[in-house]
């Protein structure tokens, strides 16, 4: 692609139409272009806030060539798109962003863990695990307790198990089913930050402020950003998304999940090659959001100022939290976002309120 | 209606699906809302970011009462709406709102002046013209020059003309088409402001600061909020607003144009019973923008804090000033927002451009 912009009334694909589907489809159409969503769920979250929604799998070939047509860009929500999805969108016609490397390396904890130390993005210990013999091996260099995840997918805690004595190490193996894996070293963080970053297509770069975060059975419940951390944690983490973004030759936004190990050290945790949960107090703390932020990264455009105004803290609403609508739309400081999702499950992430703290 | 809010995953009817109908579809849905459109142009702007469109004439029986069965609450983008037309969505079961009264009070100048002096409003001097030969004894009482305007219809200069001389009174009489009329005495004002305001269906009130207007070939080209207002001007506006509002025993969003005459005087020039062009600088002015508002007062959620958090220039970009959108877009200090509009006409409004000239 040329660093030509796209214009206003050009057409952009989603891959995926959950609520971060949804947000961006909001905030792309607040610049004027026209969204079409992919999801295999008719009438979902995204497609009710966009021109149209193609209702097919991810791996469709003949939807995902249609999408690839009728798109100039496509996006998706998730990282884990077939990189043969990737293939039929590009033969369809679509420039897609972020492009098929950033995916491949996503959707692969050790090929991420491998790239993120490879461009000085410091992670814990880990170990490639693929057959129950590497475990023992692995636990005598890493140390216990240690974390076994798949290499791939998984997401807010699923497909990942603590190892805290040797002799548990087949259960857990066996407990995620064998898959290939990754294991980690016990990372003694004082706390859990992240970082939203996004990079244009003409290499230009933006960092957000930091996002502290605390999670409840591991899914992310608050973030509070910007987080108070000195000015050599800010420079480090500015210097770990751009060797992050560049050396991927990143366009979008990147979520970074941080681990704040105290005496200005900082250890990658995961990156996602989206936009991210702990980005949306952005939406209510800074001029240019982390969706609007994508939507200009991916169209070409130049990206905006990822300084923040006030002070948010974001909270999740799980499940049946979301039925605390009518008290949080009676306080002024509340910022409600609600997804559209029709059926509470529990767990499932319905809403988040960004409470304003305070002006910068 | 009681005063039970609607829940999220109601459905919102919109009569007009142009910028004013997709901005406030897009607050709908942060609120979880759906939202079905209706308007006789195939692929509107606001369709295009809404679960459905209905495609048909606003004075379509069939189509309304289908939009009034939908949903659970309809409401328009501009208000002239057929009386017919509530009647057929209150019979496919919807609440309309803003209602029949404040609807017909709006359409008609001379019913509209008469309410405003009844509950206190103060407007120019006027009378009813219906006949060429109202007009010399009118321009005898009002003076010259004086503005006659049609007394339904009309907007954007359109069907008004300015009588400066008694002989040219038919010629301008026949210009309009000779068509019911009223005619004003002109107002020597200082400036043109305007206020936003909302009510909720349990009476409560929210009155956004003062935009200052300014036009161009009769259409809005900026507007500067909050304006620079002593308190008494500010406090006599919260009062004008108060009286129209509850006079009308109005839901929802309400334009208020207003001449400020120096001296505190200010006279009401229209009221306009929707969302607002001179209220589109709260979306980067204020936490509860005027689309969130309105979606509030017709679902009977809480009013939002209608305070300020940063002063706003709003531009809007005509025809093909929307071209300026790669400028803009680069400006840090300048939040765009662009209407999906295909086709570039002149003076048709394509988007608006909120400026950040400070935080409060």
């Amino acid at each position: 692609m040329t660093h030509q912009p796209l214009p206003p009334g050009s057409t952009l694909g989603i891959l995926g139409g959950g609520q971060l589907g949804r947000m961006l489809s909001q905030a792309a159409s607040r610049l004027g272009f026209d969204v079409i969503v992919l999801d295999p769920q008719p009438d979902c979250p995204a497609a009710r806030v966009s021109k149209r929604q193609i209702t097919a799998a991810y791996d469709d070939a003949e939807a995902l060539l249609a999408l690839g047509q009728a798109s100039d860009v496509v996006t998706f929500e998730f990282e884990n798109v077939p990189a043969r999805s990737v293939e039929l969108l590009e033969q369809g016609g679509a420039l897609v962003a972020p492009g098929a490397r950033a995916l491949a390396i996503a959707q692969d904890r050790v090929e991420e863990k491998t790239f993120l130390n490879s461009v000085g993005a410091t992670t814990a210990d880990f170990a490639a695990i693929t057959t129950v013999a590497d475990l023992a091996p692995a636990l005598e260099t890493l140390g216990l307790p240690a974390l076994l995840k798949t290499r791939r997918e998984g997401y807010d805690g699923k497909g990942q198990v603590w190892i805290r004595d040797a002799a548990d190490a087949e259960a857990a193996f066996a407990s995620i089913g064998q898959r290939p894996a990754v294991l980690e070293a016990a990372a003694r963080f004082t706390r859990e930050l992240s970082v939203i970053a996004a990079r244009g297509h003409d290499g230009s770069l933006a960092v957000y402020p930091f996002g502290e975060n605390s999670h409840e059975n591991s899914i992310l419940k608050t973030t509070i950003a910007p987080a108070s951390v000195d000015d050599g944690t800010q420079a480090r983490a500015v210097q770990i998304a751009t060797a992050i973004l560049n050396g991927l030759d990143y366009v979008g936004v990147i979520g970074i999940e941080l681990f704040d190990m105290g005496g200005g050290q900082l250890l990658v945790n995961e990156i996602a090659p989206r936009v991210h949960n702990t980005g949306h107090w952005t939406q209510d703390g800074c001029a240019c959001d982390q969706f609007e932020q994508h939507i200009r990264a991916i169209t070409g455009w130049p990206l905006g100022s990822a300084e923040a105004h006030s002070r948010i803290e974001m909270t999740n609403l799980l499940g049946e939290e979301v039925n605390q609508w009518p008290t949080l739309a009676a306080d002024p400081s509340a910022h409600l976002h609600l997804y559209g999702k029709h059926d509470i499950r529990s767990g499932r992430k319905m809403a988040h309120v960004n409470r304003v703290l305070g002006r910068l």
